[in-house]
Order: structure tokens, then sequence, then C-alpha cells
């Protein structure tokens, strides 16, 4: 696998230093130990691990899925062998503070880095950045005993950590789960219940397993607000950190997946009986925080995880895409139009124009999507080294909006992406000789884990454009009203489409106030998902005005590519607003209409 | 599996008694051995063989697909079982003559025969449906004798056929094709060459296979108008019809897809001397009609090809959506908008906006695309039995300009209903363990295989609605306001969505003379995918104004459904129109100007 089908380093580096100005950070006393060398230095070491290590087994352990014999779980060995090298590069905790052993980089570094492995296998990739989003909330919220005892074998890359929210019974509706954690005496708890969904719930491919655990002491409140978050390990931990006895977790059973296969996906039993640690029943948990808090401690988490998400969609729609793109370049077919000699040479594929449209479409999304993910990354360094706590409470507040978006966006387009490039492809993009119909396959899970589509449109029409009287979207409004007025100075095309794009931003903000104002909550929120969609595209359409005004009066293909992406998506694809945002200004009641006896 | 789960059997008696009239039919001498009666009772047994033993092995042969041991094909006993079955049918011929063994029903009710099986098992139906689609072509263009020798074993279910076109350097453009046919003394041809991409290519469910092969013959005119036609049996068949010698056609490859598993696909190798008939090399061919005629003989079989192929991705969609909706009312998850109250019971998930917007999304679009294309073979009975040649003309006229649009939009839109029947089951879809997720990868392949999206948009814009000086584009035009006046008549709802239609379609008729206006034609096929996307939406569009019409006065939850089905598809899809034939109208040159090197 060359590298250079997994991600542009070009395009990294343009949106890192020419766009985003990463190198301004080692200017902030976070940062100062940082410069230029080492963030290519690191970018260059994620390249070349996942590149060399991960992409080689991404067909392989989709064509060999995890089993489960009753006892053990079973995966390629290759698997293993890649997650010991990245656990010696030092990269999952390349975020995280040095004082727990990490490497303190700006978040757009580290998820520039993590985006590598995520194009070359998000199946193998999924282990350690699980891990890495349960070491951050441990951070945030465990005690320094907690820390110490399950954060630090993580950034050794010993444990391997999970999420645990959903049940059979309650799946996106977590104030059901009846999963109930008993206090004990020695201020341990005992967990019983069912847990479904829970990616890398089981393996062998750590020293141990950390599961953060939602469960609900009895006696607490109903609902969302009784809900507390545990630490509950595969294995319990001696006082010296060494293992020992088995804790009462044990897989039911694997999912068997359309794709993301090498990811173990599991339903886990707490407190069959199977194991009972000091003969008595139950799981072993300990508390995280306080009681009856555990939902705000996991959304921490959960922020972070949508982020990963449309992270880990844009990296299959990138490696798609750049591997269309190869394809085009050299398969012979077909002539140009009015060519009607067929003693003259076949094209390469990329001169036909419809072929260029689905590779032009794949750049605009997978770009786009890149652009908004680093973005977001961004928005973490400004909550961690801004200097006013204003602009911290400015960047916390915009990526809250941002959220469901960065996490939809990408799971929508850059899945979009994937089926362009196996059209491109012809029928052998419909084949698992190539490598499209798997990131198609893996691709799909993204609309639907860390909240389906249709909760982050909830989440975004419901919540963050509401909330503080409309602060989010103010803000949203206002950061693109600032690359509209520097798109005006730079003139010319910069600044008509910048005018287009105030004219989208301008409606999105009408629109949310006309839905919003006929006083019916009901309707308001009928057509949320068409609200994401379209917030979403003028969303990405001025992250591409930032990139074209980072390109201005630059010279060179790169340049002139993005400018012609830029152009693509705002005449083939923000007008695809118009309607959406007709649709939600009138209240439609088409869906809420519908008698569930008419269907 | 419950055939409930499969199509409706309500839609489908509506569309064909309420709204397409196929009881009028019986009128014709084509029909006249017909009756509603012997319509039902065919109806019916497509219904219980496609549920008894197609669906039963559908997931299975997914699971376990063909595969080759370098010498035989190897597939589940249950494929040919139920192949069996269905030969006992006699439905295979059931669009053919009396005077072939055929049962001359009509071929809107054979259409609707037939999307039982696809709907239950689309990879175990390819196997009969190519062949009905290879017997139909020799029907048409083959000599008494070769009827005789081939199509009669082919109707008995004996004979399997296929078609040969594409090759490894030839994939969408036959001009290229290298496979040579040279002729020998005795009037028949051996044939030299590789053949990809052969669905039913090889397998052991039938005595022999019927291979129809493009090749050309050395001398010819280069090009297309080189081609030639040739029947190549896997088998060579003795004077008195029984199986003689190996024919020198060899199975080179299995390709191993995504989806569509059961169905072989194959590359094949002609003439590479594995078997030499009568000790000499090649493989034997017979011509079919004249030399340098084979592809408008194969592209009388390819046009149905193509509906066929639409057929099998509204089944697809239309199974999809009926097993969302079951899921969708028994699957209880969350509240109503606004019962924060976590002790009051979950709800079922149809009850959700957003759930229903996805089920009536799907509702829209199979219904829409199942209606599409029994009118399409409405207008193959009318060529066949209209009682003037101007009628029948018309309809030929008509089908040609529909055919890129039954072909695509089941494709595209139905497709995306798979999509929307996975987010409705949730994380469940995603898993093998449900339906669905195979659905999405089966009708993956329909914007692929007979012709790309890419070349169905060229066919259409280039070709359909500007021949004979775009007759066929008006002739829809005439089609659509007789529709519209219809509804104007009718007054109210149907007259309102009316005028949209009209104003949807005379914007069609107004862009497409701009486009072909500048005089450029390779700007005006730019953005060719656009506009047939564009005018599909159209088309179906008005085919909901004719379910809305024949539904109009009548009472119950069944209309009331198709009702707002139709609101739906007026609402929500139509508008996307808007800005893809703003585009079209700008003569967007974004694609075509983006140089190769800037990508």
């Amino acid at each position: 696998m060359s590298s250079s089908l997994l991600l542009s380093p070009h395009d990294l580096r343009f949106l890192l230093y020419e766009w985003l100005d990463v190198e301004a950070l080692t200017q902030r006393p976070r940062y100062a130990e940082h410069s230029r060398e080492i963030f290519d230095a690191v970018l260059d070491l994620a390249q070349q691990v996942a590149t060399d290590h991960f992409a080689p087994h991404n067909k392989y352990s989709d064509a060999h899925e995890p089993t489960f014999d009753g006892q053990r779980v079973h995966q390629p060995p290759q698997v293993k062998a890649a997650l010991e090298v990245f656990a010696e590069t030092g990269l999952l905790a390349g975020g995280m503070d040095e004082s727990v052993g990490g490497m303190q980089l700006p978040h757009m570094v580290a998820s520039a880095c993590a985006a590598w492995f995520k194009a070359a296998n998000i199946a193998t990739a999924a282990y350690p950045f699980l891990t890495v989003g349960n070491a951050n909330l441990l951070l945030a919220n465990g005690s320094p005993e907690q820390i110490d005892t399950w954060v630090r074998p993580m950034v050794e890359g010993r444990f391997f950590g999970t999420m645990c929210l959903s049940e059979p019974q309650a799946g996106s509706s977590l104030a059901d789960i009846t999963t109930r954690a008993e206090p004990q005496e020695d201020g341990t708890y005992r967990l019983f219940g069912n847990k479904m969904w829970i990616s890398a719930g089981d393996h062998e491919l750590s020293e141990n397993i950390v599961h953060l655990v939602l469960a609900k002491i009895p006696g607490g409140p109903p609902g969302v607000k009784g809900i507390s978050l545990f630490i509950v390990p595969k294995i319990l931990v001696n006082d010296d950190g060494s293992l020992g006895q088995r804790n009462d977790v044990v897989l039911a059973g694997l999912n068997h997946k359309m794709g993301y296969r090498g990811t173990t996906n599991t339903l886990l039993n707490f407190g069959e009986g199977s194991h009972c640690p000091d003969g008595r029943p139950g799981a072993v948990g300990y508390l995280v925080g306080a009681p009856h808090q555990g939902l705000s401690y996991m959304f921490h988490m959960m922020n972070s995880a949508r982020v990963e998400v449309g992270a880990g969609a844009m990296a299959l729609g990138y490696t798609g895409y750049l591997k269309s793109l190869a394809y085009a370049k050299e398969r012979p077919q077909g002539r140009p139009v009015g060519d009607k000699n067929p003693r003259s040479p076949q094209v390469p594929i990329i001169q036909h124009a419809d072929v260029k449209r689905m590779l032009l479409a794949q750049k605009s999304y997978v770009e786009g999507a890149l652009a908004l993910v680093l973005y977001c990354g961004r928005l973490l360094d400004e909550q961690k080294s801004a200097e006013s706590e204003d602009e911290r409470a400015q960047a916390r507040l915009l990526l809250d909006v941002l959220t469901p978006i960065v996490k939809s966006w990408p799971s929508q387009w850059c899945l979009e992406a994937n089926n362009l490039a196996i059209q491109v492809h012809g029928g052998y993009g419909y084949t698992r000789e190539y490598d499209v119909e798997q990131h198609y396959r893996d691709n799909r899970l993204n609309p639907i884990h860390e909240g389906t589509y249709g909760i982050q449109g909830l989440d975004l029409l419901g919540r963050k454009v509401t909330m503080r009287d409309g602060a989010g979207l103010a803000l949203l409004a206002e950061r693109i009203g600032t690359t509209v007025e520097q798109a005006r100075k730079a003139g010319d095309e910069p600044a008509e489409l910048g005018e287009r794009l105030q004219a989208a931003i301008d409606r999105v903000v009408t629109v949310t106030t006309q839905v919003w104002g006929y006083g019916d909550t009901e309707a308001a929120l009928a057509n949320a998902s068409v609200y994401l969609e379209a917030v979403g595209h003028v969303v990405v359409a001025w992250i591409w005005l930032e990139q074209l005004l980072a390109a201005h009066g630059k010279e060179g293909d790169f340049y002139d590519g993005k400018r012609q992406a830029a152009r693509f998506f705002f005449r083939h694809e923000l007008p695809r607003t118009g309607p959406q945002l007709d649709l939600l200004a009138s209240l439609d009641r088409t869906t809420l209409d519908m008698a569930e006896s008419w269907f």
C-alpha cells in the first residue's frame, strides 16, 4: 500500500500550516516545547506506521473477522502486532498532558496523525482511539488513584478501554438502561446487567480491558438523572498494579457486521455469575466522580467520540477518493466526446467529464471534511490554550454547535464519496479484489454509532442552536461573517462566493427563527434531519471559502485544485440547501401527519 | 419469511387493476385468452414460490458464495432446487408467445410476477431472468432452427443463458472488444477471446449454458460497426438435441463481489485450447442474424435488461422498506417529543417523526419505482398489442426515452431506500443478523451493470431527448400534460400538484433546449448525470400524480397512504430538481475545467 493512497500529506500540511497556522500555537505556554519540526516528525511517523503496519492487514482482517469459540476471541495476529508498534510510537497519548506521559501535542496535530491510522485501517485503529477517549474521560473526572491505576497502563498501551452505554432494550434511549450498581461496604459497587453494541468489548489484544459503564444505583432518581459511571475492568488489578482475579464481565456474543469487521462488537453480561470475585456475585465496579452524574461525564467523552466518528468517516472517504483517482488515471476506456474513430487509442477515464465530476465531488467532500475535522481540533486547542477565558468559552460554544455537524456531515458525504469511488471503478469497484467496497461498508456504520443521524439533527435544532438564546448559532454566523468580510477584501471570486455564503447563513438564521416561531415543538423538530443536512452544507461551504482564502494568490496545481473544488462545492453542492430551507420554513408536517396505519 | 415482507400484494393489485387497467388488455386479441382470475392466479403462484423457495436461502447463499475449484463451480444446493421449482411454474416463459410454449401474459403481469422473485432472492432469480432476455433476443433475431435448438430448452428450464459483452480491456466501450470469430467452411465460426463480468457465466444449475457473445469477424469494419453476435454454448448440441462435446468456453475465474453473491460472475476464456471440439481450436459459435449487426440485436436485449435492472433495484428497495416498516412497528425506543417522564413506557419507533420520514421516503421511492417499472411494462404491452401502428410506435418511442430512467432512478433511489432501511434498524441494521444490509450490498450493483449511471445520462441527454428533433421528450411532456389536465379536472390537491408538475416538465423542456442551444457538445454533456437525476425525479413525480389520481376519491388507509406518499414526493423530493436544472441551464463547466494535474 503506497501511503499516497491513504491521505494527502500536502493537503494536511496546507491545512495545518497555511490555513490553521498551528505553528502559532508554539508561542503559547502549553505548546512552547513544540515546533514545526516536531509536528512534521510525528506526522511522518504516523504516516509511516499507518502505511507499514495498519494498511497491509486492512483487507485481511475484513475477510477474517473475529470469532468467538465460547471462551476466547480469535483475531488475525497482524492486529495485535500493529497495535504493539503503535504503542511504541507514543501516539496514543499524543494529545495528553506531559504530566501523564503524553506528548502534549496540539489537537490539530494529534488529529492529523490519527487520520493516517483511520485511513489505513479503521477497524484496528478503533482499539487505541477508543482507549484515548476512555483515558481522557478518566483524566477529567477520575480520582488521582483511578488515573494512576487505569490511565497509566492505557498510555503505555497495555490496557485498552471501552464505553458501555447501550443495552438491548435501550439503544438511543439512555433513560431506559437497567444495569444496576449495588454499593458495597468497602466503597466499591457490584454491577448486574447487559450491555449491547460495545466496540472492543472483548479481545486478547491487550493485558486488560477497562470498561466505562453507565449504570443505576438503586434508589436513585429515575431516567437519565439516576445514571452513574463506573470503571469495570475485565481483570481486577491488585494494589501493586499487577493483574488479579477475573471480574464478572463476560462476552455473551459478537455482532456480525456489514463492515468495520476487524473491531469486535459485543454483547457483554455483567454479574451473571460466570466469575464471582471474592466469591460474591456481581461485577466489581468503581464509581467515577459523584453518584448520578454519570451521563454528564460520559457526554464529555461522547462529544469527543462524535468528532472522532466524523474523522473516521472522513478518513475512509479520503482514502477511497485517492484510490479512485489513481484508478481513473490508469484505466483506459472510451474516447473523448466527439471522437468517433475506433482506431484512435482509448483515453484514461479521468478525461471523461462524468468521471471528473465524481472525483471532484469526492474531493470537495473529503477535503472539506478533513478541514472541518482539523478546525474542530483547533477549537479544542483554543479551549486548552487561548489566553482569555472569553476566547476559551467561545471555542467551547462553537464546538458545541459544530459537534453534531462534524459527526454527521462526513458520515453522510464521505460515505457518498465512497459510493462515488466504487462508481469510478465500475465493476471492479464492486469486487473485493479492490479496496473501495470495503471502505463503503466500513463507512456505513458512521451515521449510526455514537448517536444516529436523526439524534444529531435533534441535538442541533433542538438544543445547540437554541441554547442560551441562540448564542451558539449567533457565534457561528459571526465567524462566517468574519470570513465573508475577508473574502470581500480579497475581491473577485472569493468576494462573489462570500456573498453567496452570507446569503446562505442569513437564510439559516432566519429559518431557525421561523421554525421555532410557530411555538410548536413537535412540528419544529419534525424535519430536524433536513435541518442538519442543510446547515452542514452551509458550514462546509464556509470551510471551503476559508480554504479558498488560504490558497488565494498562490500558484500551482495544488492551489488550482483547491480553487476548483471550492467552486464545485459552491456551484454543485451549496444550492441543495435552498429547497431544504424552504421546506423547513414551511414547517412541513408531511411526516408528522402520516398515520401509522397508512404505511 | 413472511411474504408480507417481500412486496405488497395490495399495492401490486392497485397498480395493475386500479391504475393501469390490465384487465382492459383482455379485450385485445393477443390477450383474449386471459382474465383477471388468471392474472391473480399467476401473481399468487409467483408470490408463493418466491416466498417458499427463493427467500429462505437468500441469506445463506450470500454467506456461502459460489466457489471454483479449478474444475467446477460449487453452490448451495438450495439454489438449484429453487430453480427447479421455478421451471415447473412455467413463469420463465410467462411473457413469451404461446407458439413457443409461453403463457403470453401481458408484460405488466409478467413483470409483477418477476418482482416477487427479485424481492425474495435477486441472486437466484438472476439465472432465469438472464435466460429470459437471452431467449427473447433469439426469438426476435434467431433462425427457426436456432430457436428450436436453443430457446425451447430454455423455456423448459433445462438451458440457461448469458450475455457476453464486456472484456477486460473494454468494459463500457464496446468498440474496443477484441474477441474474434473466424468463419469455418461449414458456416459455423470459431471464437477466440476473453469476456469479463459475465453473470451466470458458469455454474452447474442447468444442463447447458447458452452464451450470446459479441465478437468481430476478421476483415469487418472497425469499432461497433464490426461487431457480430454469436450463440456459443458451453456444451455443443447434437442434431437430435442431445448434449454433445464440450465447447471451448472455460471459466477463468469468479469475481468476488460485495453483494449479489449468489449469482456467479465470471471471466470466461473462449478458444484457449482447453477443449477443442472436433480436434480444432476455437470455441464453436453460430452467427445470429447478419454479420456486423450484432450490437443492434444485443441492444434489443440490453434495453430489456436495463428495465430489468431497474426492476431488481426496485424489488430490493421494496423488501427493505417493508422489513424496516415491520421493525419500526415492533421496536420500542424513546418517548414522544415533550414526554420527559422516564416512567412512561417507551413507544414503537414508528411514532418518531424522523423514523416516519425515513419510512415515508422509502415508500415514495419504492412504490414510485414499482409503478414506473409496471408503466414500462404497459408500454411493452402497447408495442405488442395496440391497435394502430401509431400507438405502437408512440409506446416504443416513450419507452426509449424512459429506459435510461427506469434503469437508473431505482438504482439510485431504491439503494437510498435500503440505506434508510438500515438507518431505521439502527445498529441491528448494520449486522448480518438482519436482512437489510444484504439488500444494500446487493443493490449497489445496479448503478453499475448494464450501462453505468453516467452512460445512462449520456444516453438520455445525448441521444434520447435529441433524437428525431426531440420527438421523444415532446411525447413525454405531452403525456405528462395529459395527466396534469386530468389533475386539473379533479381539482383540489391533484390540481395543485399538477401545476407544480407542469412547471417542472416545462422547465425540463426549456433547459434541454438551452443546454443544446450553446452549440457545445462537450459542455452540453458534461452534466448529463445531473440531467438524468433531475428528469428522473420529474418523471417519478408524474408517476406519483398518476397514482394520486387513481386513488382520488377513494377512502381507506391504503389510499390515504398513497396520498401522503405523493405529497411527500412533491414536497420533499421534487424540489431537489430546482438547483439541478439551474446548474444545467448555466452550462456549468466546473468539471470540464478541472485539469487532471489539479487533483
